[in-house]
């Protein structure tokens, strides 16, 4: 790619981002855009009128009202968890923004003054290489300075990286101490309970904590759970449609005397005679109800060896949790308890051996697609070359040899198949993951957005570097030797492509993201078509498994890339910064957070900086010995042992607080509780709040309370 | 090696074995000899003195008499350890057994009636490699045979590994419900604790569990320790001479008016008037604890910011220890406290930085000490080159060129450097391994094990079957695609050798491990020269970071060649049942232990036993490969897998147990304590159980009452 070229790309997606926001501004603003652009104030009744009429000119507001509040609102509006990712923004800008000055100011003019690439076009048709270190002269002292860049930028990124994991872990235990008494913290899940012949789980697990831990436990809930998966569906879908008339029922009562409130019981209902709609929806309701609880009731009596028990304080449930129960340890295995809402039912329904087996396939399946994804991909490609298709459909070979179509089809198609089958990935490792046993939604989540993580790095980095057939890619890695040497000739070669993968793919995106461009169409034909919708209307949560890997995807492209080719830094630093202010907008108006881990992405993160950082070291341990200077070579092999160091000392001194809270945190919240007044309350609740939604009686027929946007499902498993 | 000679091999080393037992026999019934062979009888006085007087006529009594007692008394005897360690004999003698069995009716013949070998000599002079699977036929169907010997023979292996596990938890548990209330049981070890600038150590600790453990709390010691290691030297060898002038002392007492009790003191006791020598070492015992008090003030201000902090039941100290105590993790870390007496107290006067730096230190040392070992004693060895020999020492030419002497030092003595090298490793491994920041002598022992464990494989098994360097072996672990090809070609050319070394090695260790020759001969020179010795008498303890891993190379020497070379196992039987009799006598009769680890040497065998499967495993693979065999060699490929998985099993199901007690046992055992009458009593001991030795103040001018066997010193720390 020669410097010119990149500029054109350049301006091309700056207009396009340009043209998006304008768009957005204007787009904003009109009522019937509300549920999309702020979802999440629609959801929560917080919509402010007043600024939502200003007008249709198009303003940047929206960045001044989203820059605005305060690290500690963010948390306090969008959790600890949506401050994490936003973290992933400002920790990145600041790495980035010493990088860019270190690389274009130094880095950038030695690599331009070198003459090992010789282009002798002028300034604009210069390649991107003449900017990049393939252009140092072989064996040249100015390499020095890159050395001595690749530690000052190390120790940089570690110090911040550092601070960073203090400042957030800061945050996480201020978070504790500001948070109300919640259900998951006095809870474990036990599992693996050994049921004597003649009595029963609840039973045991009762007389084995009043035994054990007599001072603190306060209760119990069994899990009931039916490997039925009929019974169980039958029942999920019997709730929904109960759901769906009760919401219509409460609209139809509010709504007093609406036309729509009779109608003829005829065909089409247009014949017969006038029947009042409320009387039969509630009839029905009833119907409904007794059905679900016959079915309920085939299943309720068996239980699963696990079981929800509650303790009086967070210190009796840790000290169970973390004090190994019975002799036998894979009997009462304990583990943290998720919050109610979150819990992964269905996972209780499988025995161990199924769970373990599908554990292992999940794994495997995950290794299998993670390394051979390109090769299905390339197939479908293949179908779209033009004589290909001509065989195939003869009748179309008139319109396929146009040149438009040509170019549509063997220029554009190929890459949206790709794209295609890449959105697909972050919903196939949720699926994987469902399947490796976790007991939570927001695990289920976690364990997705590291496989994906993996996933990118191996299909998007290694794919584009190192570029073979997946073998040959695995071969490589078989020979660790020859690893430094392969990665340095092959990475500085693909700089110019992800230079323009950042503008292109990197700006689009957040543009889109603000965009919102399918959500908007989906409320468009919404409106159109379908009237009610708006009942049903729940804000969407962001998908931390596909933005996560995502954002940093380009920190790796960053930091591998800061010797090598420093020009990418600049655009980093705009993508980095616009997508602060763009995913604080959408944190704050689109998103509604479902479930909390309480920060838990951010070691996650660490791991892949210190990933990147290590892979940036070994590639610049190949490249200086592909420079002749061996020296330098040998004197970097220290680095990646020290970051290897530094990563361990993390490990140690902040990885504990992510796994479970301290001694003194709990303690101490637990003495602050005591002189609250509603604790007997709280424990009231607690004993119902760990029921299978499943299995919960509905009593719709008798509830007309207005639950507006929450639906009582959900209501009655959380608040109960 | 041809089968003639190794039956020679075996009459030779068979005959030596009788004579050493024979004489062996014969020695133990000399009085003379009690202290060598009946150390531990004596230093417990439990010396039964009619049976040591049966005559001189060798006996077997002593086999049976070591045969006698049940499991139970040997746990009871010789401790936990000492079973697990007797286990590793039973659980080898069970295995090769049914490995010999296999091996020599079914493996044997098959390679034998094969003809890859061309070897035409009659029977006697049949090489060895006959009976390998070298000399099966490339492509041979018999080879399924020895497929399914591996399948078969792993699944036995692991299934006596899970049922020797489930053994030893049980045992281990059983010993803990037996055992009276210790003071390590209540107490744990915190380090790194936060001592705020206006308050003292004992205070914060004091406060902090006050603050979160108030209802177990019960004491805390803080451990005082300079880094001036001169003064504790000196501390220590006055301590040494306060002890030997006390055990003079009581002696002199003891024979009130010996013909030593008065002494003149002039020049060499002749001249000068007559002193009552008591008096005088009253007195001279009096300057010295004066001397040492000084000296223990001067240093006793300084706190190290470590604690040992007992609580009142086993339950509150195993909560203190599992959940972390402040919310910087790095404070207030938690330890399992080991016995008063195993305490390693030098680890306490460096500093974290200090520690740090020599973990590593000594990691890297451990691993260039056993990558490079065999170079230094490949020098030395050259140094007893014959001409290079008359170059340095130009006189010795003539008795050098002597047939006898050639034969000695160029056959016998590089041997023996050899040998002598590998003598000291296990003394070098418990060096770094002190280095470690291991706060007790048991766990510099099991890692000091495992150091010699790893040690052995790469410098008996991989040095042997790969011989080249050192380097071109590190080359071969690097390339881990050729490694089952090399091991397949390497190993079963050195099935001779491993057979001629169990026979010679084996079998002679173990006669001299029971004839104790090192002791026999000091106990001679002891009884010829000094006259007090007896006093000063303490019994050896059993060095198990030596003999462990020795007994175990030899299991995987069985679990290696049991598909190569079967021929190796009937003697391996041999080795493992004469070792289980002579190793239990020496127990009962020689070894004293000095600490306890609760039989946690058992996840190291059952891991080397895990870890010889699968080097048996990629063997067979390889082997498959150069037999033409490439079906078998793929499908031997699950084994390793499900082996690997049954060992993450085990780890789950049996390792937490020797980790930690359970919640079940600590609270069974509280609440036995609390209906006990003694333990207000013992909670006062405890209170000053963990004193540093080397600060306890001396009070020997005062007391006479008779400590015959234990030293004062070591009485005063435990008991205290």
């Amino acid at each position: 790619m020669i410097l010119s070229a990149l500029l054109t790309s350049v301006g091309i997606n700056f207009s396009l981002c340009f043209i998006f926001f304008t768009l957005y501004s204007i787009l904003r603003e009109q009522p019937g855009n509300i549920p999309v652009y702020a979802s999440r104030l629609v959801s929560e009744d917080k919509l402010p009128e007043a600024q939502f009429n200003l007008g249709r000119r198009p303003t940047a507001g929206w960045m001044r009202r989203a820059w605005e509040p305060s690290e500690d609102e963010l948390i306090s509006n969008a959790g600890l968890d949506a401050f994490v990712f936003m973290r992933i923004f400002v920790f990145s800008v600041k790495v980035f923004t010493f990088g860019g000055i270190v690389g274009i100011l130094i880095l950038l003019p030695i690599n331009f003054m070198g003459t090992q690439i010789r282009d002798d076009s002028d300034f604009p048709n210069k390649s991107l290489d003449s900017f990049s270190i393939s252009n140092v002269n072989n064996g040249s002292k100015r390499l020095w300075i890159h050395f001595c860049a690749a530690y000052v930028f190390t120790a940089v990124v570690c110090i911040l990286l550092y601070h960073e994991y203090a400042y957030i872990s800061s945050k996480r235990i201020a978070c504790f101490f500001s948070a109300k008494p919640e259900p998951h913290q006095f809870t474990i899940l036990v599992r693996g309970i050994p049921v004597p012949p003649e009595s029963n789980c609840q039973e045991t697990v009762e007389r084995f904590f009043m035994e054990y831990h007599p001072s603190t436990y306060l209760t119990n809930s069994v899990v009931r759970r039916s490997s039925k998966l009929q019974v169980l569906i039958f029942i999920i879908s019997m709730k929904t449609d109960a759901e769906r008339l009760y919401k219509r029922l409460t609209q139809l009562k509010h709504k007093d005397n609406s036309p729509n409130r009779y109608r003829r019981d005829g065909c089409f209902g247009i014949f017969g005679q006038k029947v009042d709609m409320v009387d039969q929806y509630e009839k029905t309701l009833g119907d409904i109800e007794d059905n679900v609880r016959i079915e309920q009731s085939s299943i309720e009596g068996k239980e699963v060896p696990a079981a929800f028990v509650s303790f009086k304080s967070r210190f009796g449930a840790a000290t169970a949790l973390k004090i190994q129960g019975g002799i036998n340890p894979t009997n009462w295995i304990t583990e943290k308890a998720p919050e109610p809402h979150d819990v992964y039912w269905p996972f209780f329904s499988v025995t161990f051996i199924r769970r373990w087996i599908s554990k292992l396939v999940a794994f495997i399946a995950f290794i299998v697609l993670t390394i051979l994804f390109l090769i299905p991909v390339a197939l479908v490609q293949g179908l779209t070359h033009l004589d290909q298709l001509e065989t195939m459909f003869p009748a179309l070979k008139d319109i396929l040899r146009t040149a438009l179509v040509t170019q549509v089809i063997t220029g554009y198609l190929p890459i949206q198949i790709l794209h295609l089958f890449l959105s697909l990935v972050p919903q196939i490792m949720i699926i994987l993951s469902s399947l490796q046993g976790h007991i939570s939604w927001s695990q289920i989540q976690k364990s997705a957005c590291t496989k994906v993580l993996w996933f990118t790095i191996w299909n998007l980095f290694f794919a584009n570097v190192l570029s073979g057939s997946a073998l040959y890619r695995l071969n490589i890695f078989l020979e660790p030797k020859e690893f430094p040497r392969v990665l340095a000739e092959a990475v500085p070669t693909q700089a110019s492509f992800f230079i323009a993968y950042v503008v292109t793919s990197g700006w689009t995106n957040i543009a889109l993201e603000l965009f919102q461009s399918d959500r908007l169409f989906y409320n468009y034909i919404d409106r159109i078509f379908g009237g009610e919708s708006d009942e049903d209307f729940e804000a969407p949560s962001i998908p931390y498994h596909r933005e996560v890997p995502r954002i940093l995807f380009f920190g790796l492209l960053g930091v591998t890339y800061f010797i090598l080719a420093p020009l990418i830094l600049p655009f980093l630093v705009v993508y980095f910064c616009v997508g602060y202010i763009i995913y604080r907008n959408q944190l704050l108006n689109v998103y509604i957070p479902k479930y909390q881990t309480g920060g838990e992405f951010w070691p996650t993160v660490h791991n892949y900086t210190i990933f990147s950082l290590l892979l940036m070291h070994i590639i610049v341990i190949g490249i200086f010995g592909l420079k002749k200077l061996p020296l330098a070579s040998g004197l970097t092999l220290p680095l990646p042992i020290l970051t290897f160091l530094f990563n361990e000392y993390c490990r140690k001194r902040f990885l504990p607080i992510f796994e479970a809270y301290p001694a003194e945190c709990l303690i101490k919240k637990d003495r602050q509780d005591q002189e609250d007044q509603n604790m007997s309350e709280f424990y009231e609740k607690l004993a119902n709040a760990y029921k299978d939604p499943a299995l919960m009686p509905i009593k719709y027929s008798g509830m007309f309370l207005g639950h507006k946007h929450r639906s009582p499902l959900l209501q009655s498993s959380s608040e109960a």
